[in-house]
């Protein structure tokens, strides 16, 4: 290997290279070497590869044999093109010297400009630039970005120096600075750099640029990136590029300038020349923001052969790389150059209007105008959003009093409050509150959870404060360094403004904008959506998996079919049980339950011990027997159970009729009965109290006994794992009664439809089934019941009995089950519970969201599918579910149905639907349309 | 196949069968054809195939061509054998008709006596059995039971008849009855049946034949039959055989007699003859118990020609059949004749002792002798049983009340106690309770399971009450007869004795004896088992799975050794934190662990940030990350918790080194700390009612201050579903510490014992893993702590580090956790819950055992292993394991280790052992070597 790495080609001219060769020159090196193989007028460079920067480390930190002598060879070229040379004292060639890796590492390495700067350059760029004051300070910049991080000087030290000067001199900014004054503070920062390094500041161009692509070598070992790479987990042995390239001066004269241009508006993706310059500046003044930039519309008017001339080189780009650019360029004496081109960061609005005016543009296709877009995109397109007058108003005010980083998208305004129990005790008591923190750690969890948003001074997008908002799907502005939290006097400091507890503010999560006072936020319509109905328009004609909806009323069926829900995949009855109208008679039914269940099941266990009885016994048992069948018809628990099952009956038979109303001509999945019945009485502990409270205080005996019986009621029933009891299918097994009304419910509301001429599709769905005796009995009931109604209603329905699996066992024996189930739906909320024993509402604060970060789980597995244990079952499920029961019809309805890369494990696990909440069905449409896309390359 | 059953051979006489025949001739008839074969003394007769019961159905109930013709010709045949003629008045024959399943049925199923009986042959049996009354006597029986059979007269009326004639003589009992009586009775008899069935009684004995046949073939399919086959999942296809034999007379003269007899003692398994006999009397005489019988050692005295043959005919049977026997015989005028032979029913010492000796006897094989015990039955020879002596005395002194069915094994005294409520609550104060019920149903379940035993009036083997106290593994007497319990009043009577709540009594449920007062039991040991101990050592010459067991003391370490076991498959560490001095420290730990674990994991949190951190981020975390250091050298918390923990590893030291030192050369598998901590927390309930009365009534404000933080700590700790919480490596993940101490512990308890001279071997496992990731963190931990005291004491200790496959994602991803774990042990009761979804102890009172008795399960799961659920997850998990780490080791520590059919399953899944309970480990051996046996025995 060391032998021929001696042959080998370290160095690459801009003509060599090109985009595909991203590995070997890194990111910023392959768009560099397309552009100018385009013709494109990129300043002339080269990029040391990638591989150079392994060799280096291979060798012990040295530079392998023939790399310098590229690089040498490379400036020599670049020489020849500019007409300038390196070191040369009249007309000096100056280079920048940036990283680049393969991946893009914001942040985490190091850029030096200005290179091949010193006492005799200096003076052919005071001439050739037109001034001493340029020279010098360009010449003091170049000094301190190669002393940090090249020679490892603090950077405190020069901008103490810096500062002292200004103070001799009275000086308040940076502009007021002269000539003498930046060639003095010139001369004290390389005695500083003598001082710490004990050398001389290297005056050798040659030696510069030999220290700096070591330097930026070394920096890819650096602690910070090593950190980031561990964290991101991307591979050490990638190595970084290194781009040498000519400078170009924006700040030559008024006839020079530089700006970033986009060729689509990145907010809307209105196809127009978009971004700001600056006449007579470099790059760092933009960014520094002393003067106030231009738009580029008024380039057209102030220099249109030069707007023309950028304009045509972003189509060029655009059509070039087929996406909208993000451009950076310079002019340095009416000369254009461009020194970098990227895909343009878009919002997500902008990001779906430029995938489809481009596929309409015949700039791309469809398929990948589907592919373009990031599913999750989407939702934030259908999120609630400040609106935009509101916010320019807001702003002309003064009213942004922020700026942080965007943690997780959505607007929310709210009263700040700084504890996270004080922000969960008035959250839970509904008022909208932002919990604003130096940061949060996994004790705020219980806060997070109840409020509307979260605020924080510190962390990035990987701090405990996004990961676990993202989570949470709530807003969350993290890392606003203008924020200062003083958790004793209750109150904040946002950029010098305080704002006390209480006090109103509102959070932009898509912008990290922070605001003073409560904004007005708006949903978005699907229907002003136009590009992106056209977009999931052609997903769906491209998807493979149906996307269905879970819908519990009838508002939520009809916002589903909006959003293109071709069925009900989750109907949950037990939501129709909690209006305040219907409590008082769920319970009542629950409360007869057990004596009413037990009476009416007497009869049966005595016909079954008459049958293993010996003939002297039986006269006895057959005595019991009827004196049984006596009790059940006066049975007052009895009664009361039948009377509160038919009211709830005729409730829940309008509830259906609605329902299956809306979704007439497509498929209704009902689920019967699921929660445990104690759900729907009173916290135990809250009955305690009270009782307590009652017998200790004295009081009306009569209402202490009701409250003490329910109180001893809902003791026999409560469960230590209620997760894991008696609920489910299980109830049904227990109290056949409920079934029966639920069957019966349906089938009358579904009959009454169809005389009406509507064409319901009920399916009903048996959840929590462990075994398929369970199915079989359940399902006898319905189809006895529902073969009832039709008879009696003299009309015919076309309905189906399945069930959900959501335990392991269900899919484990999925093939024994299918004998019964005619659909499968996979309940990946309970079945991830199961399969990994975690207890969603008791983890996710405790230690899951802990685990997450901690990076013991990659993901929090009830947001994505955790493919490895639950995928695994799913697919034995299918597959097992499909050999006895060929072609059957399985789809999935937790929450993982609406999460795009759950949806791409659906499609290559052979489901036929995903069934996730109503906003969600849009996201899920185009994931499934790019799972087909992708699977389809796959098979290419 | 009609048109060959014309051909077919209906009929088989004793001559022309044999005991492989059982499906076609029956169990009986089997039996009688193989006896008559070894040409012992067994009266002529034949055996209508079951073919011919199952054709009769077939043809729609006629009997098939050729049948009646075959049956006429047994009868020759007997005549011929007897020189008696059927229907010869002078010389009558007479038969017995008995139905004959190829499976036993008992009780199910009919037999008519003394057939062939009329007018005529009346007279000739009068004259040849010497006697009148004795020829009346057998004929009013004989129609009695014909026509009750036969005809479907209802027997009351007889009865009714009887008591009537007796009235009018003045007399009560059967003996006073003379010729005339009962020739009166006869007479009467005929008239009933005419006015019945509107025909007169058949007279002729061949038409009395064609109709008991039939209406033997028809009980096969009455109700009671056909329930009990539903019931028992028994083919209805199966058919029954009808025997017809000829008649001997035991009751004949002083000459005569009949008798049941044992060829070993049924009690004790020696090597004696045993059982009764009557002289001058029939069968049904020793059944009725009119006259004691006499045993049959007297025998040897009074006849010893006859009981030498006796005795020689049984050895024959035992050489012939290799098991012992339990043999019915007649002597008629002083002939020997066999009338039935069968495998005789034994206790678990008389079945252990036979195999034991029949296999030193050279009868049977070691490998048979295995075979012959039912390896549940041993563990009723290790349960508590009531001392002979003091049984004696009881039933001397007449405290034996009653006598019920042995339903569930084990012998209990207790206070009688009327309700279930009742009886929960003194049991969970610790008394002794014996649940006295008419019959239980599943609201009574909460009572079962804290009682010492259960007494019922009504129910059979598989009622609610003996199904359940099996499952419980509590004795339960059921079906007495003699007990009426008034729950009114609070008391019951017992045979007349009235016992009222709280009078304590004592029930057997082995022998299902009820006694008055409490009774002392003695637990049987092992050492005195000598056979027991002899027939163990063949299992493990024989057996391929190790037999480990469950203990955490060193009290249970030493009884598993004493039983065998070969090492501890799980040693529970948490049940050494409840000891009465440990609990406060557990405590103090709990309390301060948030806090704690919260300040020491800061300091990681903020190296955590650091990573991400821009650089001008850097300076103030690591400010930050300072001052975090700082915080935990002063934190009170972090002070508290560590003192804590350290007073926890001087306890826990000494517990592992007794263990280890008991266990010395054989493995211990150490379980880290597992149960969610607010299990160690006085219950939120109990908290909360404390706290409010403080607040009521007022009271000292620094105890209730104190009390009302404690509240507030249970209840964050809470968890909705905690045994899907923070329990299990999520304890050690999240408080490292504590793993950290228990590692320490184990480590420096087996370093000591190995500088004393002992061989621990510590295994530590790692419950509850679900994700590789979570084994590698606490590993990590585990074997840092271990190598540290290694070095620290100088001592080398062989230690492996595994985990608990308790979950189905662990099952799921073997593979993955096999790159970690050491070894696997398979918890199949949490495997249990969450495969299934079911929290035992919400269920099994709720739903699980209505479940079994509903049939909706066939077993228990959590008994009985589910092998088509959690046993494809342990197929699953052992293969994927060893495909990662080949010869992984790998056991069982649920419950189910100690079950035979779960013990079967494991063999076949390929484990290397299985770990129960101390008393459950003779079973598992004894059931681990019958595996083995039966699997050679399938692949010969």
């Amino acid at each position: 290997m060391m032998g021929v790495e001696s042959a080998k080609k370290w160095v690459y001219l801009f003509h060599e290279g090109s985009a595909e060769m991203k590995d070997l020159l890194g990111g910023k090196g392959a768009g560099l070497s397309e552009m100018f193989q385009a013709k494109l007028p990129v300043p002339p460079g080269f990029t040391v590869t990638t591989e150079a920067c392994n060799a280096y480390y291979r060798l012990g930190k040295e530079f392998p044999p023939g790399l310098w002598e590229q690089v040498v060879e490379g400036v020599r070229q670049i020489e020849r093109q500019t007409g300038k040379g390196f070191g040369d004292a009249r007309n000096p060639l100056l280079v920048s010297v940036r990283s680049g890796a393969p991946i893009s590492m914001p942040g985490m390495m190091d850029t030096v400009l200005n290179l091949g700067l010193n006492q005799h350059t200096l003076q052919g760029l005071a001439g050739s630039s037109g001034g001493e004051r340029f020279a010098y300070d360009t010449y003091r910049r170049f000094i301190q970005a190669f002393s940090r991080i090249v020679l490892g000087v603090s950077g405190d030290l020069f901008e103490a120096v810096i500062a002292a000067r200004k103070g001799l001199k009275g000086i308040s900014i940076d502009t007021q600075m002269g000539a003498e004054e930046w060639k003095q503070v010139a001369g004290e920062f390389k005695g500083l750099v003598h001082r710490a390094t004990r050398h001389e500041f290297p005056e050798d161009p040659y030696e510069q640029l030999r220290l700096t692509i070591r330097a930026i070598m070394e920096s890819w070992n650096g602690r910070r990136a090593v950190d980031y790479r561990n964290y991101y987990r991307i591979a050490h042995t990638m190595g970084t590029a290194v781009n040498v390239v000519a400078m170009v001066f924006g700040n030559m004269d008024e006839n020079s300038g530089t700006g970033v241009a986009f060729t689509r508006d990145p907010s809307t993706g209105e196809k127009v020349l978009y971004g700001e310059y600056l006449i007579n500046a470099q790059g760092e003044d933009v960014v520094a923001g002393i003067r106030t930039p231009r738009k580029i519309a008024e380039l057209a008017k102030a220099n249109g052969d030069l707007y023309q001339e950028l304009a045509a080189i972003g189509q060029r780009l655009e059509r070039h790389y087929r996406d909208a650019q993000d451009m950076e360029f310079t002019v340095e004496r009416g000369k254009l150059y461009m020194l970098q081109t990227r895909s343009a960061k878009r919002t997500a609005q902008a990001a779906v209007k430029t995938a489809v005016d481009m596929a309409n543009e015949g700039l791309i296709t469809r398929d990948e105008a589907l592919l373009r877009i990031e599913p999750a995109q989407i939702s934030q397109l259908l999120l609630p959003r400040f609106d935009e007058e509101a916010r320019e108003a807001a702003i002309k005010r003064g009213a942004l009093l922020a700026q942080g980083l965007n943690a997780s998208p959505g607007a929310a305004s709210g009263k700040a409050v700084f504890h996270p129990d004080r922000a969960a005790e008035l959250g839970e008591k509904g008022e909208a509150i932002i919990l604003v923190r130096t940061e949060t750690n996994p004790d705020d969890v219980h806060g997070m959870l109840k409020v509307q948003g979260v605020l924080t001074a510190r962390g990035g997008a990987t701090s405990h404060a996004a990961v676990v908002a993202r989570g949470l799907g709530k807003p969350c502005v993290v890392g606003c360094e203008a924020l200062v939290v003083d958790y004793e006097a209750k109150e904040c400091s946002l950029a010098g403004r305080t704002v006390k507890e209480m006090e109103e503010i509102s959070i932009d999560g898509a912008t990290g904008q922070v605001f003073l006072g409560r904004l007005p936020t708006r949903a978005s319509t699907f229907t002003e959506q136009r590009e992106l109905r056209t977009l999931l328009g052609w997903a769906n004609e491209t998807k493979r998996l149906g996307v269905w909806a879970n819908a519990d009323t009838p508002e939520d069926a009809r916002r589903a079919l909006e959003y293109g829900a071709e069925g009900i995949g989750l109907c949950r009855t037990e939501h129709m049980f909690f209006a305040a109208e219907r409590l008082p008679v769920v319970r009542q039914m629950i409360l007869a339950a057990p004596e009413a269940a037990d009476t009416e099941d007497r009869v049966r266990r005595l016909e079954q011990s008459l049958m293993a009885a010996t003939s002297e016994q039986r006269p006895l048992l057959e005595k019991e027997h009827l004196a049984a069948k006596e009790a059940v018809k006066t049975s007052r628990a009895v009664k009361q159970y039948h009377q509160a099952l038919e009211r709830l009956r005729e409730f829940q038979t309008q509830d259906f009729r609605d329902i299956l109303r809306a979704m007439t001509g497509k498929p209704v999945i009902i689920r019967l009965l699921d929660p445990p019945l104690h759900e729907f009485l009173p916290p135990y502990e809250e009955l305690l109290v009270e009782v307590m409270e009652m017998r200790l205080k004295g009081g009306n005996v009569a209402e202490l006994q009701e409250k003490d019986q329910l109180l001893h009621t809902v003791e026999v029933m409560r469960e230590a794992n209620p997760m894991l009891g008696l609920r489910g299918c299980r109830l049904g097994l227990m109290y056949g009664a409920i079934n029966e009304m639920q069957a019966r419910a349906i089938m009358t509301a579904a009959c009454v439809l169809k005389r009406e001429g509507y064409d319901p599709h009920p399916e009903v769905m048996v959840p929590l089934v462990g075994h398929v005796n369970e199915l079989a009995l359940v399902k006898e009931v319905v189809h006895r019941t529902a073969e009832q109604v039709q008879k009696e209603m003299g009309v015919k329905v076309h309905y189906q009995i399945g069930t959900m699996i959501e335990l392991p066992r269900a899919a484990l024996t999925a093939d024994q089950i299918a004998r019964e189930a005619e659909f499968f739906s996979f309940g990946t909320n309970d079945l991830t519970q199961t399969t990994l024993g975690i207890s969603r509402d008791d983890a996710e604060g405790k230690f899951l969201l802990q685990y997450v970060t901690r990076g013991i789980l990659s993901e929090n597995p009830f947001q994505v599918l955790d493919r490895d244990g639950v995928g695994q079952l799913i697919r034995m499920g299918v597959e097992k579910g499909r050999t006895t029961r060929p072609g059957l019809h399985v789809g999935i309805c937790g929450e993982h149905g609406g999460d795009p890369s759950s949806i791409e494990f659906c499609h290559g696990a052979g489901l036929d639907y995903v069934s996730c909440s109503p906003f969600r069905v849009p996201v899920a449409r185009l994931a499934a349309a790019q799972v087909a896309l992708n699977a389809r390359k796959g098979q290419e």
